[in-house]
């Protein structure tokens, strides 16, 4: 897919030049570069690039127009973000049901995401040019996410569901292989004979305390370098006691 | 589901007030309420209140704590937010994947979720606390979300997975309830104690020794009575060693 190149994020008439820098930063972390700036109100500012942090170097992507049909006008399907219900309903989806379709038409056309005035959001006018309305799923008694916020939750969700056919980073590796059965189940026996020398296991075996110590070491799931360095801990406890 | 009080939200060392308030409208908008801070660098302060926005509501149920340990005191189930990959690998979920597991245990258990300094983010020390580790799925060549940006995202992707109301297998239940997350560091403690007593652990620390035994423990999930037991087994051992 081509999110990164085919997905603009536009933000209209924008107050706040932390929340532009902000912005950067959020589109960055989400592999976004193309940002569309509608009229902004403090811009160029030098607290873009001190927000932006190290998506600086998206700041050279910015495309300032004076108004919105200039932005949209090479983008093939718009996008709006809203927290508001309309008093004429539009077409609209929650994020995360609306972002895979969203991310299937960015691999051949181009996707305008839109977001609003920090206090006043979209005019129904500005809504009525979209495609599609998507509201992020929220707090009923408080929907109301800072803009760069928004971005980042928007982003966040298109960059996940680009991603999910592929596989992501293997969170399962581990450095050591795992145990064998059999040297769990070695391990498991030399831990009950150093409990009954110490005299703290055979007390007439209460609530099943060998089945315990059995299920315990068997759902860690072990690995080797665990085994022998546990094997080693009984056999010196053994030296200790003889 | 019980997100919104089961869930805290621990901000560990934060040294921007602008940060801990959009902390909270972050949290504010996704329905969470409990603020944890561990040793605050600057904190009160009055942008906090300018950030929170609306959630300004939130400040007066921020719990400040001098030190990990105290915030982590009654909590079950701790998930420390991470991007960097350790030396050590620690049992580790991307956010969407871990989520809706976390939803299920908040349910009946008191979850704390640990975000690091804005700078250098968690210690190994501070990670090898926690029972999971989640990384948001972001931008290998940038994951580095703002703090608060990745707080409002966490969030998000826990309110999304509570309302989908999915099923969710049911194959954790247990006769005994889970260790809280103390008393399993008090027994980590102890095991190294009685390791280096019988010297067979601090053999110059080779290959990570200490965070592997912690890695092995936590991981575990551990009940009350396997604590106990374990305790008991490791005091026995000391009685003979004295």
């Amino acid at each position: 897919m081509n999110l990164n190149t085919h997905v603009k994020i536009i933000l209209l008439e924008t107050t706040s030049p932390a929340n532009i820098g902000s912005t950067l930063r959020a589109m960055k972390t989400m592999a976004f570069t193309d940002l569309i700036l509608v009229n902004p109100k403090n811009f160029p500012n030098k607290e873009v690039s001190t927000l932006a942090s190290n998506a600086k170097d998206l700041i050279k992507n910015i495309k300032v127009v004076q108004n919105l049909d200039q932005a949209l006008d090479d983008i093939d399907f718009v996008v709006a973000t809203s927290s508001r219900q309309r008093k004429v309903p539009w077409p609209s989806e929650d994020l995360h049901i609306a972002s895979p379709k969203i991310v299937h038409l960015s691999s051949h056309k181009s996707v305008g995401i839109l977001f609003g005035r920090e206090d006043r959001g979209l005019t129904n006018k500005e809504l009525q040019k979209s495609n599609l309305h998507i509201q992020i799923p929220a707090n009923e008694n408080y929907p109301v996410l800072n803009l760069a916020m928004s971005v980042q939750v928007v982003c966040y969700q298109l960059y996940l569901d680009n991603h999910l056919n592929k596989p992501f980073k293997k969170s399962d590796i581990w450095d050591i292989p795992k145990a064998k059965s059999q040297h769990v189940q070695n391990l498991i026996n030399h831990f009950i004979e150093v409990a009954e020398q110490l005299e703290v296991y055979n007390k007439g075996n209460p609530r099943q305390i060998g089945a315990r110590i059995k299920r315990m070491f068997t759902r860690i799931g072990l690995d080797e370098m665990e085994v022998n360095f546990l094997r080693g801990f009984l056999a010196e406890i053994e030296k200790k006691l003889s």
